[in-house]
């Protein structure tokens, strides 16, 4: 039996990808068994279960497993970096079942500095689906931490880490401006308000405008229905304003996105107020990257990178 | 009997102040009381007990207390605005007690837009303590939401909120930069650090800058105690980088804190980086802008500003 257990294991949430010998993905199962949320009998009962009924394949992790406070600490491989070099810098743990967990180790940008942890293994799979972007591109990866990454001659040049997701939640579940008291409609119009108010932010920057969420809805001209969107807008809107600001994304250079669905046309909306024009998203990088990873490490045979998963477009 | 008590009624502590006929300031109470924390009894129960013993002097309230949510919603007055144009538009409530309590309106900048209240109280305090500033300065007031406020010829011409205070407590305590688990210690080289690094993110702000943050953390060269100073520091150096890029901040304006001693210190220490020289902050101003506006409603007879309390350098 040939093929590659892959697993995408992040803070809140567990994906596992079974292989075949030739690279094509049988099946993805999903548990909300993230670093921060384990079962009882902790990591080696949620790799058990999650794997129940697999054959004892090769395994590799990639993700906040892999923390400081993950199952096993990986050191961050320093930029720049390709495929050959996260191949050759796997490494392992022994699991309870007594066999091998191999880890991908994260990335890190000395200049910042800033850290990734299993968005380089989404990176890499974006582009084994994509390699045409090899040579020059920014990858944008919405989430939690989004990720804005220059990817220059097939190797990750330089990131920066915008905690939008985050900041969005605290800023509505912890301060005034989430305190509405009404229930949340879907107004993209407000959502476009909110970029548009980031982009004519200009050098002050939209911390400067976050306060406008308050006073236009004191105004009447927001409803308060309306701010979680106008201040996701604003929020999103602050990535591409920050990321033309300091040159991490160039008009003359692609972007990409890579991620889920509904967040990626957030997206590709803000970029819209930006005279930007962003291709449709690539979704379940994490399982090509894995497999391209593993291949490199020789945990499989190299082979070619199968096109049986290409993604469909997300958004 | 002459004189007036004064209220600055915020949203979560009540002060009063007790002035005779020639606005000499006689005591001074404070209460846990903002309008988000009333005793039992409400409004009325607040203001009976913080008055408690003092004369039946007419009565004015500055702060939250006339916001939407709080005792009496008040307009905002539109700027430009001046002493006697807020003087003009004090309005009143009838308490329990069968008499009235005068209330401040709150400021609205249109360009914006952005709101204030409380802090329009302060500002004109100040002026009344310093005129020499009414011909142009720029008034800074820290806080859960600071103010940048552009005074010229007397009056007030713009404003600007920035939430740092509110980020801060958010970022805290709801994201992963407060999730060190260490005791905070006071590292002002860390809070340095942090302005430095505002004020060097240039056009792209602090926002982009917020995950350095953990990543020096993991770097090792920031210690996980110091973490909330070099948080400090970007969201505080953040106010001077954005303030001098849209031009609320002049370095041909005086630049002038109002506020609280710890607090306006750091912010004489940010301001160093930005090779700002900043004098000691104007402190107790509200109780001196409730004298001032009373004499303008002619709630007491009209007379020069005391200087009996002339305020002591705060920082």
């Amino acid at each position: 039996m040939h093929g590659l257990i892959g697993l995408d294991w992040g803070t809140s949430s567990l994906r596992a990808f079974r292989f075949d010998g030739a690279g094509a993905l049988v099946e993805t199962r999903a548990r909300p068994w993230g670093i921060r949320q384990l079962p009882d009998g902790g990591y080696d009962a949620a790799l058990a279960g999650i794997t129940t009924g697999w054959p004892a394949l090769p395994r590799l992790a990639c993700g906040m497993v892999g923390s400081r406070g993950g199952w096993r600490e990986m050191p961050y491989l320093d930029l720049p970096a390709d495929a050959v070099q996260l191949g050759r810098a796997l490494g392992h743990l022994r699991a309870a079942d007594g066999r091998d967990v191999h880890l991908v180790p994260g990335l890190r940008d000395p200049h910042g500095p800033d850290v990734m942890r299993g968005e380089e293994t989404q990176l890499l799979g974006a582009l084994a689906l994509r390699p045409a972007l090899a040579d020059a591109c920014t990858f944008i990866q919405p989430g939690t931490h989004s990720k804005w990454t220059v990817v220059r001659d097939g190797a990750v040049r330089s990131f920066r880490t915008l905690m939008t997701g985050e900041l969005f939640a605290a800023l509505r579940q912890h301060s005034i401006l989430g305190a509405t008291g009404a229930a949340t409609v879907d107004d993209i119009e407000a959502f476009e308000r909110g970029a548009a108010a980031a982009r004519d932010s200009g050098a002050a920057g939209a911390l400067s405008r976050l306060f406008s969420t308050r006073a236009l809805m004191l105004d009447g001209v927001l409803a308060p229905a309306s701010v979680p969107d106008y201040l996701s807008g604003l929020l999103i809107g602050e990535e591409f304003r920050t990321a033309l600001a300091d040159g991490l994304a160039r008009r003359d250079t692609p972007l990409q996105l890579i991620g889920e669905a509904a967040l990626c046309a957030r997206y590709r909306r803000a970029a819209a107020l930006f005279d930007i024009e962003l291709p449709p998203a690539i979704a379940d990088a994490a399982a090509r990257g894995l497999w391209l990873l593993a291949t490199q490490a020789g945990l499989v045979p190299p082979g070619p990178i199968p096109s049986v998963s290409e993604t469909t477009p997300a958004c």
